[in-house]
């Protein structure tokens, strides 16, 4: 009886909207129980949208709320994770972690901007729209799911794939120049082998092995090579990292 | 058994962490699990204390730990509770609660300091240790409980109490003056009653009726007699809005 509801329920959707859920699902991880959560997350100030109130229906208030809740859970991943850090380190690394700069990084990885409903220029937006609208879309999550929700997926996909603790420090600027380097002293063979690139346009994913003396010693996937290869860089670092240090 | 084990657990522990223990949970309003990290929301750098793995042990990380969550549960109630506010006026309003000051009130009223450990004069302390210890207390309830529970106990304790958003706004400055210049207008007869008058020194509570025309139109409770009439003022003013406002 459930599953058929949800199939008569799914047909009804337009078929838009059903390419915005699925794609959602995608990056979200889970399927969103109330999708007016996203919508309001991705709709411009410029379509003069109001709600059912009267009140404006666009992501601004959603990204006051998104940026608390990435202030909490950035807070309570740092505290766990350097328990040597006073007060002033910790405010400074999550200052570091939530910049403009990081959030609009973020945002364009995830090409959120696909899903913008806007009667501006598009190229009028500049660069910061891509940080608001990822604020904006974890707060629909935190409206959508609750903070569990929103904890795992900031988790996910902002801590894991972005949070380096030694390289916000200034301590390590770039794990592929470490590795190389010691590489060459150490006469070891390597190379960066591009095993997956898939999408097209603002969707590519690339998936990157780093192979040293023919053993796969790091993998890593990302929106540019460059970016796999860091990551494949970082984790070969750390299965490597006691030699390395020795050196 | 489990009860039996509990009781064997109570009695075990010394006298002095029982009373801390109940004292904790009466603040709460539920059971700690574990109180070392109220323990250490408590403990103040000049004791020089270590934990187990040698990193100082005191309240100044749980600081910013506190922080972040009352950032993250103010700014969710905001938002759902001023959906006509824009992002300028909930950063706004938020900044007004979470304000040094308010926070020394909630850290004082609370009483947080009885539980303070420390080797430096508490003459020394300054203001700002109420809202200090307040914070971290709020980070120990993070880690001993989870969110969710640390969201019920800043609804409980700060909201409920203090967030009183068209005072915040300016646009009411005393209940108590708004309700005594409407029973004047109106010729009503009007009084505070104290009904309760408990506690010692620095855990004085007081609980206020106030009665208009012979009947209990609002209840408050408070550290003091004024803030205990405020809220009876304020709970009559909603109360009676409707009348009020017509004037």
């Amino acid at each position: 009886m459930r599953k058929f509801l949800k199939k008569i329920i799914r047909n009804s959707r337009s078929q838009e909207d059903g390419i915005f859920f699925d794609k959602l699902c995608k990056i979200l991880g889970f399927k969103p129980l109330n999708i007016i959560f996203y919508t309001k997350a991705f709709t411009h100030r410029s379509t003069n949208k109001l709600d059912k109130t009267g009140n404006p229906f666009n992501y601004e208030r959603l990204e006051f709320l998104g940026d608390a809740m990435l202030g909490s859970v950035i807070a309570a991943h740092l505290y766990n994770e350097v328990p040597t850090g006073d007060e002033g380190y910790l405010t400074k690394m999550r200052s570091k972690i939530v910049s403009r700069e990081h959030l609009n990084e973020l945002g364009r990885d995830l090409n959120l901007i696909q899903f913008i409903e806007s009667k501006a220029n598009p190229l009028h937006f500049g660069e910061n729209i891509h940080g608001n609208i990822f604020e904006a879309f974890i707060g629909a999550i935190y409206l959508d799911r609750g903070y569990s929700y929103c904890e795992k997926f900031i988790h996910n996909k902002v801590i894991d794939s972005y949070v380096d603790i030694p390289k916000l420090e200034g301590k390590v600027i770039s794990y592929k120049s470490l590795v190389i380097e010691w590489c060459q002293k150490e006469k070891k063979q390597f190379f960066f082998d591009v095993f997956d690139d898939t999408g097209v346009e603002d969707q590519k994913y690339f998936g990157v092995k780093l192979i040293i003396d023919q053993k796969i010693i790091g993998k890593g996937r990302a929106t540019s090579k460059k970016k796999a290869e860091e990551k494949a860089a970082k984790r070969a670092y750390f299965a490597l990292q006691e030699k390395i240090d020795k050196k």
